[in-house]
């Protein structure tokens, strides 16, 4: 039996405590939230404690899995602090918006042998997971392009895209870590980027971006596609699609029952998509802490390392960079 | 290069008329019809002559090949006519509503060696071939059940149901050859038929049924369900399931475009499926000519024989039995 | 916070004690099953107790809810033991297979006022509820036709087919229940029945059917069709297809995955189905126990009555009679 | 009725000659080719004449229309010709792969103000139409994004590969066409390419590309997606996506039956889809055919201009600058 520590009670940290709080070997022990009602709710639901201080959740002894599902800025802080307190660390994605920061984190840490994982759930979709499996088998020949959509349902706050380190580091960076993902061992070695402002008021006063498309190329010439945008009414709209020189294999949206309806309007009409991260990957989230849990308990290397995550910071401020210059920018993951 | 008479210049002969002018060994020679005006409406556009009367469109000397799309009371006067003047024949069907006159023309044709075949037209789409080809060579493996939806877009005018012999002789007449195609030497022994009048008060004025189901059974065991209605409103359903030991096949509907649709009420909507048999059974028509037109040139026996015309009918009429006794009914063929 | 006795620890027991474990109102307190080595291993896996005897099971102080998911013999013994006790009662499908002993324990029970809910387990499926749901509120307009297609992946052994009562009452119960959930009120009064033997050897011992195809009609002419197979070989195909004045809704079949492969034999092909009902029905299971643990702690009707499983046997019945005197039947729920 | 030249009877011109003569406004009077072998061929087939010269083809009297679909170094010439010849003019793509010669084309016949009509034909297709439609309409809200996927299913020969003036010349100009024609009045203002080569050692040979990505952005920054391969293995692959602020619509693929099968391996699985562009477009061709028709009979402005032909080079001009400078290139259509 593992005992957690969660920081961070927001959304996603509320799910991810409901994950443990069902998973077999977890035990939720404390949570922490700067928002104290927040931890309050968290920890009632799930039979926990709340922790005072971050360091009340991080270093108690009967702790032994720091899942850090807090606002971004505050994530290298807990990683280095759990590291030091030799825990086992879930961090959720990106570990942060300065690669300057990562780089530190990774160099302080890197003597702490503690194992850390990455959160990048897609990875651990059932769906996605079986076109990257058949792109390994063979079973699509060799693979030439990737296709990666990727939209969200609707737009978040003012506040939140403050705070977001723009559209390429918030969202795009689980579209080039998919792609990464199916990749493998061949890496990525140029993007182009596209960025618009079509949606979002908020985004707008931000300079944020709302709709984005890249172009990205591997060392073995495989051309990669991304398309993004902050809004898409009909759902959650997360497709991947590989294709190679046996075929194509693609990894659909799905909706939440299987009618199809038809009338004098049309046919063959489906509910929309799931809504969102949450109903959409709910398998995902669930696979990937049991695979954390497994990793946890059997001395593993993790399934999505530090490496992972800051290999996906780097595509998208390369991304940033081709946006701003107008040029093609060659990735340099040193 | 072949020359036809028409017989009956309504919306399907109207339709048949256009096919057989496009067919490069088909000349349209003569159309009749009681009707005038249709005559000389589909002659023009065809180029043809319009025959003044019925011996003169069969009798003929420069025409090789009569072909029957008038009303139904007319089919077996027609069909008598062309063999005895040693034509080739094609007969819309259903080739007559009484089986007494069925039986009798089929004595006097058949001292007089003619090709004639009946207007099966769904034998000869692609897709429910596809699905029959793949039972025949074992695809499917053991035939274990045949589900066959068939459902008009809209209910017909009183006129025409006044003429029409009943849903089961009119409409599912279609469904019991496409069942005979699908079995191919495995006859049906049995079947049990109900109908309702839930739609049309047209339907219910001349006693007639307006929703249909079937179950047959045949010699093989193989169980057979049909469904039939006169209206649904997404347009004209036409599927075939043929279920058996390694699978299944279904041929299913076709639209017009392949456009789906995603909005904020649904998703993957497609248009509505084609509007009625002119629309969906198009390349079926196409190829029902060329098949007709190469059973002619060279020789072969008809793909879909007088004999298969009269089957239909015959459980055509043991379905009205079963629905009046309420009973099972052993099908009689001979 | 409900105490449960589980009578029944085989396969489908084994499954719900794991939802009844998991559910927040709801606490497994004594596993039964003749079987020792099943109950010792559910009960350990749900930290629940053994009980030596029914009666511990159903009489205990402490317990609240009996859960019958023991063999079909067994239930109106455990039934009636549990209304006399005083308990709420859930229990799988059939009550019986002999109506006059369901009838019997109607008579028995129905002096003890205890809530007592049947397993029809496809009334809670998203799916085939969203198509009553459209049915109930007019989307669909006037109700004319229900197709239900249910086939097994694979036929069960010999010792199974032996005490199951016959393919009707076994298998398609659960087919005549779900036609009585979408009619609701409309009530069925007439059946014919055709089975066959064609796929289980088997099942041909024992004088059972393995492929079925049913018709029935309803008190407002609607006219329903249901096809049984004990084999199919793409997986458990479930679909339920509900036709009207204002169009058609399908619930579907379902895959693991969403994704589609594209290659050079065939395009858009899904994985295989669900395989059976564990898999398939895994949402409605959780919210059957969901909505029969919120009739108990509130004192609601059961959405599932004893008298809907009386009805559907009563079907199953006349579906018999049908098949044996090769006569449509009508139906007699008195 | 108008008469035709036919200049080029390879195999895009023997399917226009087809078209031509089943089109009931048209006459097929002449082929043209410097392979005389494909000249009487095409020409005996549709009862036309062989000219022996360019210049007996398009100069004759009894000529109203040049339809070109020779090889492209000849296009230039035969509208030249045709336009100081007063001929109506249909050009297939592209003009020419030189744009010097192509303004130079333009400075020459405006003088001549003759129709001329280049050959797009997507612009024709049902389905594309259908969502360009939705787009003008507003159905799609603002337009946001446009994703278009392109692949050929096998690749060209080396002889075919040496005069077609690179991949983005004489591919992807289609989609940079139809990426125009959704956009209508919002002109492409610049446009990122990358190219690989992975499939075919004939276009290694060639230096030309066999796999593509571009982005687009148009005046009103809508972002665009190109992806181009020369070889599906599951056909010819065209899917064209818009997405909007009020949903989206795909115009997907085509196969030639809707037969779909279920075996133990997979479900739902379709056909391949239309093998190459004379199955799938056959729609769009006799539709594009007849439009022109149209415009020449009632002196309308055509639809496809000889402007959008040099605007479509323009495009891919601008993507190889791209290709060749890793640079985002400012599209210049003065």
């Amino acid at each position: 039996m593992l005992n957690f520590s969660l920081m961070g009670a927001g959304r996603i940290g509320k799910m991810h405590a409901a994950n443990i709080s069902l998973h077999p070997s977890c035990n939720l022990s404390y949570v922490y939230d700067v928002n104290k009602d927040f931890a309050n709710q968290v920890a009632k639901e799930n039979n926990a404690k709340v922790a005072e201080s971050p360091e009340e959740a991080i270093n108690s002894d009967d702790v032994n899995v720091v899942f850090i599902a807090s606002a971004t800025p505050t994530h290298v802080d807990f990683i280095t602090m759990g590291a030091k307190a030799g825990k086992a660390i879930f961090c959720e994605k990106p570990i942060d918006l300065d690669i300057n920061k990562v780089n530190h984190c990774y160099e302080t840490i890197k003597n702490f042998d503690v194992p850390i994982q990455i959160g990048f759930n897609r990875r651990f979709d059932n769906s996605h997971n079986k076109v990257k499996a058949a792109k390994d088998s063979g079973e699509i020949g060799n693979l030439e392009m990737i296709i990666i959509t990727s939209r969200d349902p609707e737009p978040p706050g003012l506040d939140y895209l403050k705070a977001a380190g723009g559209f390429f580091r918030d969202t795009t960076i689980h579209d080039f870590d998919l792609s990464r993902f199916v990749l493998n061992d061949d890496p990525i070695i140029e993007v182009s980027a596209y960025g618009s402002q079509l949606i979002s008021p908020e985004c707008k006063e931000v300079g944020d971006h709302d709709t984005a498309m890249f172009i990205m190329r591997s060392k073995k010439n495989v051309l990669i596609h991304i398309n993004n945008s902050r809004r898409a009414v009909y759902g959650y709209d997360q497709r991947l699609e590989v294709f190679g020189s046996k075929g194509m294999m693609i990894s659909n949206n799905q909706s939440s029952t299987s009618v199809e309806v038809f009338n004098d309007k049309f046919t063959n009409a489906k509910d929309p998509i799931h809504f969102f991260f949450i109903e959409r990957y709910d398998q995902a989230y669930k696979d990937q802490l049991n695979d954390f849990v497994n990793t946890v308990l059997n001395n593993k290397k993790p399934s999505v390392t530090f490496e992972d995550g800051r290999n996906a910071l780097i595509l998208a401020n390369a991304a940033y960079e081709s946006f701003e210059s107008g040029k093609s920018v060659k990735v340099n993951f040193s």
